[in-house]
């Protein structure tokens, strides 16, 4: 992970685009890249979506969408100095004292409020 | 990263939320975390989503996003069995190919097409 | 319709709110809020989803996500000029050309592309 | 708008794309849309955002997309069988109570919670 950051942040900076990545700009990105991640699976059934990767159209396309969102994510992260497994950390541990194993099970199926 | 993502399947494993985790419903659950950041930087300039992290009320909240962007993301990689980080480092090496250094600066700031 | 046009645009003038809302604040506040209405549907079934407007607690909660998501398409499109019906019924009459009937029946669900 | 809803209904008849406009596949291809409305605008300036219906390029693509988030908000609203001016103007109403324009003046954005 901390080699991928390094990754993109030299990607941006041998094009001279990093002063296009603003938080906000980089936010409407990660959107627009989730839209097209959303696109792939629109009208699939939950089962369909469930074998998306067996699919040899789809899958590919599936995990270049996954990709394009993973790297907007640690462009954004690297952008704000946030780290992004310390704050996933942090919140699953936040969600886990307030949706607790007794009470969720079966109910609902927050991870975050 | 792969201890986070055992964080999480055990998070919803203990909750008896497997069955609502098909990718369809994650991208849409990540999606509307993504939505929740936009929604934190929506009315910022430009130089005030730069410096979001310094302000002690929504620099917290903008992190918490991130973490829940983060969690979903991970989730669903894991769930699709798509490693998050090569699905990237792929994408960003295709993207290198195609928005060459030379061609690309000063021009357009897009990584993936 | 013109009449919601022009009660929003009074609205936000009344508030002093016009300089937030250029369109790149105003896309991402109608991301933000189609985020909204995700969450809503995002662990339902399709099944599920289809009698939405049923259940006594999230049916007025997904309607009024779509009246926040419609406030901020008007909203838009005032600001843009763009004529919002007549956009849509542009490219339905271009989605027609590209989507025949003949060759669309049954077999994809694109009206766009 | 009545004209439009028909319009668009007509056309997933035709086409017997029905079975796959539940509210939640409408819902990720609203927001599918909305990515790709992000995507045009998320590198502008709030100045050149402003202007974006000048630019010969931009401009029309910025309708297109418009109207095709128009498109797929008025065929989820029908399928939900919600008006979607109704849903907007009552929400609007509530909003001007709880953000009133004395509260409002200069310090807020928002139109909704």
């Amino acid at each position: 992970m901390p080699e991928l950051t390094e990754s993109v942040r030299e990607f941006a900076r041998a094009r001279d685009w990093e002063r296009f990545h603003t938080p906000k700009n980089l936010a409407m990105a990660l959107a627009g890249e989730v839209g097209e991640l959303l696109a792939e699976l629109q009208w699939l059934t939950p089962e369909q979506s469930a074998a998306v990767m067996s699919d040899p159209e789809l899958g590919p396309r599936v995990r270049a969408e996954i990709g394009d969102v993973t790297i907007y994510l640690v462009r954004l992260a690297d952008v704000l100095g946030v780290d992004l497994v310390e704050a996933a950390a942090d919140k699953l541990a936040d969600s886990g004292r307030r949706y607790t194993v007794e009470a969720a099970r079966g109910s609902a199926a927050k991870i975050e409020d």
